[in-house]
């Protein structure tokens, strides 16, 4: 049995893992920090941890406690990170952070980029993980399978959409209630901070083909769509193209590739670590749905599937309800 | 043509006020004052005023500008209005101030409550309104024709149900999409700081029983319900029931007494200045439904409403619109 | 293992009793019959079941199927439970039945009523358990515990607040949600269906005031309110009130007490059997709101909580998830 | 002043269209046919017009009181419009029709498609207008400017969101709230009924470039977004670019087009005609946000400029609020 401590431990991806936590037979609760609600009730923060009795921890408590084989979740902000995760490897800690502060290869050194699909023996052997984006988790399982064709791609179009938990529990206006009900709201416009991480990672796979991000605010609290156009310069053969999907997915339990009549949905996705990918092409425009829960695949789901890769134990450990939002 | 100031112009309610305003055939805009966003664009703020192309005042515009017979909008908050509202006073204009500074009694002096059902002539010979909270307006909507039962009443239970704009734009956690999403949140469980105003009202009527007083915030922006139970001490007659909210409201436009089988319905509401009222009974409990806009009849709609009475015009003036939300 | 069997199994909560059941390691499912969507995938009706592999079996498989000591969920409507139910049962089937048909004890015969905090033992011996309705759960659990002070009750006033899918998933133009969303609408005025059931539920418990309930939808898929106020002819004791709760409760793993100063959160309890319980009293008002999930407690849930007496299991088999909407 | 009678009256487009005729200062309603709800009082099913005491009329009704120089608004479905629409016709009525029936030259004859910022001076002297749908009206907002550039597009993606009363008020499975909240769907994933429409009228444009075409619903009941991508053989420039949107839209009273570092915003267009525009380049393709209200720009607003148009009245006559929703 694992100790993992959190670190921001009051936001809505860190009650996320904490709640999956709970349940998961190989680890045991340690320090639940956090700085704004230090000593209060996690039930007054979190409702879906209101049967856990305790209170968080004041910020400085996880390095005091710590021990060597320990795991830390890092769920602050990327300024924060960079503070604090090098003192927590330094501990004898292994770490995965939320932030973005390790995704990007020139600052990250050590840090492998957690995306489970691509690198599973990396992330084993990981001290610090780098646990991906909602948007580029949502957009790598939605273009990776077109590696193999990367040379026939000139433009990709994403145009995504996602509940407004992935901007967090701080209160901004933007994120009101009165703001975002009633309306789709794109943003980012002039672009936007995870335009980069996705671009390097398409690049690491050698999509080097143009990017055109739009990322937009739906009224939804959990959940994200992302409809992905790749315009070839060719028309792709429709059996190499399912092919190159049912290579990439058949086996793996967190992903349905879709009948052709069947669209994503998110509601049935939400608490959950899976996707749902819908593939088709007209002409020379591959266009793939991917739908996944921000909060689970894309941010607390996929930290619990790095810690199991971690902890050699299986992937799905902790990770295979199947709920309903 | 009388000019209008709006002091703390950027909140939910002001910005409703202006759009009303913009269309008032007797009003021209004034100051448009925003310590929080002193000159930046009108239409960043307030998606429905897009079109009106200014920017916000400073804060201290509407004092320097101010002249004899402009009346302002206090639509900041009740500090905010003690320290503001008696220096507009003092420079000749009449005040119109949406905060709960001046409703009671016994701090108002020269201010009257503005209910115009009640008190219409004392507002149109008022220099300052206070114009009354949103969960007082529906509730006394719903209550004030049952005075005339007053000595019957033993117990006075009130059950609210409000959109989040009530709370204003202010960024509060709880105020969050991702709060107020998926819940029917009671608060003021302790004691609402609406209560006692209803109190006074209800007093001020003569119906001096107690009041169980349990507002709710619901997942929507706008829009108010209030169910209202009177528990008598005998079974009130239903002709005579029904004779009393005839009575009070057979001639009012902006009251829709309902048939049995119809309840209020909000989304038809949102953006006029109309309330509906349902009235049923069941031994001796009377119940009455009253539905407003928090933002139009409990706030802006009635403000206006207040203007128009202390201008000399019809109630009704800029308010006779039916809009669709 | 016990082999389940559903009929009328496409509905919202019969989707929700099989989520459950595919985790219950004391049962199997059998026939999941649907009338309305033989045939087709499980998965393109119940986004929850997407990842079960199977389609609708067609009306009359149970019965052809089922053997002795078989258990059968009928999630039907009433009449049809009336014409298949004894046929089950005459079967060998024990079965738990979701509709309104056999809860009243004028026609239940050897029906036991469904709610296991009072009926335990009977459902334990039962072979046909008439599941309780969503408001009477709730409502039950908010004023079950008053039952000691029933004397002093004078009238009862329950305002309920429920999400939409406790109107099932036929297609009915007051379900749309350009019907339901932005608006609290009160249902039901002038006598609501599952009145009768409360009104002789708090009859078995001795209280005997009359009962003034308002049902109303709000704006949300699931989740549902009751705020119940009892007038009492004198001022409760708080510590016996609180006493009473606490003797009802404590050891009640389903069942959480809030502390003054916390609401109810409906998210934090989908997908759960919990109620969440906030006592309070002002003069002679006693005001008890009950939170549950119209889906799990207030119908799927508490059938499987039922199935659990039914099978000497322990009551949480399978109901021990904490999840997050 | 010119009576209009509506047919399909009942629907969520012609109510709003009422909604906004009982303004219009040169209109008087007519027959207000409903074939479902015939002689119901109109505020049963439509909340916005509670304030109108009338019922609908039966069927026939329309073309019993026809005289000539009557409107009618046909907002039945298009196999209705087929055979109605010409004895409307024939009776001497102008006709503007909402359905899909006359909208393709094809069938049309002497129908005009009711997009006035194209076609104006055709509809003003047309007895048959098809009014466009909201999916075409936006995506002709958006990308008409580009004719321009027509020869250079060589892809053009459009991803469209729409809320749900674009389905209309049947009662529909896929149009319940609880499988409408939480989501975000797309459909029409082999082919959507609107495309025809748009490729055609781009087509009218010059612009020949292959569509692909996703609608989404999304939790809203009335707001459409549409994020129209061109892919062009070579970098626009950017000053020719913004150019060809003031010249098409500088003096459209109807569209704003939005500073670069402003978002469409939905809020603030329902019960609108107006439509939000956001323009920007990236390498090779050209991005264009258009919002719309559906209802409004997208089918009553848009019907009622087209009528506006055929009387010789000003376009935007009872078409110049600005409301809130």
């Amino acid at each position: 049995v694992t100790r993992v401590h959190v670190v921001g431990a009051s936001g809505y991806a860190a009650s996320e893992a904490i709640r999956i936590l709970r349940k998961h037979p190989n680890v045991r609760l340690g320090a639940l920090e956090s700085a704004t609600h230090a000593g209060e009730r996690i039930g007054a923060h979190a409702p879906s941890l209101r049967a856990l009795d305790r209170t968080y921890d004041a910020p400085g408590t996880t390095l005091a406690v710590l021990a060597e084989g320990d795991v830390a979740l890092h769920a602050g902000r990327a300024h924060e990170a960079a503070a604090l995760v090098p003192a927590l490897l330094a501990r004898g800690a292994r770490v995965i952070d939320f932030s973005d502060r390790f995704r990007s290869t020139a600052v990250s050194g050590e840090a492998v980029y957690g995306f489970p699909e691509r690198y599973a023996d990396a992330i084993a052997r990981a001290r610090l993980v780098a646990n991906p984006g909602c948007y580029p988790t949502a957009t790598l399982l939605a273009v990776w399978p077109l590696e193999v064709f990367a040379a026939g791609i000139e433009q990709i179009v994403v145009d995504a959409k996602s509940g407004i938990s992935g901007a967090g529990r701080a209160p901004l206006t933007g994120s009101l209630f009165a703001e975002v009900a009633g309306d789709v709201r794109a943003y980012g416009l002039a672009g936007h901070r995870h335009a980069p991480e996705i671009v390097a990672e398409l690049a690491a796979l050698g999509i080097e083909a143009p990017l055109t991000f739009t990322p937009h605010v739906v009224p939804l609290s959990r959940g994200m769509l992302v409809d992905a156009y790749a315009i070839c310069s060719y028309e792709l053969a429709d059996d190499a193209l399912a092919a190159a999907y049912r290579r990439c997915y058949a086996s793996n339990p967190f992903v349905r590739l879709l009948p052709p009549n069947q669209a994503p949905n998110l509601p049935g996705l939400v608490g959950t670590n899976d996707a749902e990918i819908h593939l088709s092409r007209s002409g020379r425009v591959v266009r793939v749905l991917c739908a996944i829960d921000n909060l689970g695949r894309g941010a607390a789901g996929q930290a619990v599937a790095n810690l199991n890769l971690m902890l050699g134990l299986p992937t799905g450990t902790a990770l295979d309800d199947r709920i309903v939002a």
